[in-house]
């Protein structure tokens, strides 16, 4: 089996990336972060996803992102609400957390070298997205370029690393469609970037109101789906 | 004053690096990584040496790079000795670590946007080195230009991110004459892959057989200065 490194973060996206790269036929190698998200649920929805689903291993990186700053994600400033990317303006959000794809894709890389893996799975989508740069097709084009100059394997082996971006030109209820088709269950999969303990229920849960969550809501409504984690 | 992020290993080079960062009037933001190295007296040194020259900031990251494994710098594999690169072969040696300088650059791109630097500086070396990939102008200029495209003030506000390598193409005597000339304490630098605790002397010494210290030494010789760390 060909190995694969995949960016997971157990949100939809990269739920659904893991399970295309799986149904290609690749071992899979889950890589998240733990990098002073404030959302670390996250982090417990990829454990229990990679662990349903079955990954050849599953590495967590601990570092943190709050001491280089600039981010809703990271510090004290507050998620916005009611926004909505696509519906506002162009403006790059404050959720935007800087150059973290290139970080992600960095520790990918140095993984799958370290594997001798060429091939490198991220759930990056430039449709119902949130207007985030690293999220381009150009940008990605760019790292594989530089990614095939930076490392030995390339160099000295000819390797030439890929990073598939199987969503990157998908709608939000295109990418459900194809995730139900491969039997995805979205329960497990988390989107909120500000969830708050609702003592009721013992349990996290969304805010609905995150610019996450609203793309999440309107990829399920128009994929005509009930999103199964409400 | 405008500023730059500087990787700062407190290595010979970076330390020259920081110099020319300054003499050519910028307000440094040195970053260090502690990430699973063996010889992590550098860090020690890198802290007495921002200290002594002036930084604005001096932030080190932590991450574990031996989780990811491939290298004798991070895992426990013996340091090559007896070895230097320009004058054996031209294989990439096991003390590369696996695109490290691409996941350095990255957190020093991030660090840079949420600074609004537009400025890198990076001590790479492609004469007197070790023979890693990720040390050569053509991996350098791949990685700005993805970084061009991978960051909102690039995208939004027209900033052109430049990662600065005064040393690329000076020989390691070049690089001690230079630093020479505008005050680089050598004392205070580090270079040792596999240093070890002196009893009599009460500190650590350099092995002066892995290819890093036969790399300095060369270098002192040819610019016949004689190392005030010895």
């Amino acid at each position: 089996m060909k190995k694969a490194v995949l960016l997971f973060s157990g949100g939809l996206d990269s739920t659904t990336t893991l399970a295309i790269a799986k149904s290609e036929g690749y071992e899979v190698y889950a890589l998240s972060f733990n990098y002073g998200q404030r959302h670390e649920i996250e982090l417990k929805k990829a454990h229990s996803i990679a662990e349903k689903v079955g990954v050849a291993k599953h590495l967590v990186i601990n570092f943190n992102m709050r001491d280089i700053g600039g981010s809703a994600l990271t510090d004290n400033i507050e998620v916005p609400k009611d926004r909505m990317q696509n519906e506002k303006d162009d403006e790059i959000p404050i959720t935007y957390v800087p150059a973290r794809n290139t970080i992600f894709l960095s520790f990918a890389l140095a993984w799958a070298e370290s594997l001798e893996a060429e091939d490198i799975f991220i759930g990056a989508n430039a449709v119902d997205y949130s207007g985030y740069p690293d999220c381009r097709p150009e940008y990605i084009r760019a790292f594989e370029n530089m990614a095939n100059l930076a490392t030995k394997i390339s160099v000295e082996g000819g390797v030439k690393f890929k990073v598939h971006t199987p969503l990157i030109s998908l709608s939000k209820s295109d990418i459900i469609k194809k995730g139900e088709l491969l039997g995805v269950d979205y329960s497990m999969t988390w989107s909120c970037y500000d969830p708050f303990y609702k003592e009721e229920q013992g349990r996290y849960v969304p805010c609905l109101n995150c610019e996450s969550c609203r793309l999440r809501a309107k990829g399920f409504d128009e994929a005509g789906v009930k999103d199964p984690l409400l």
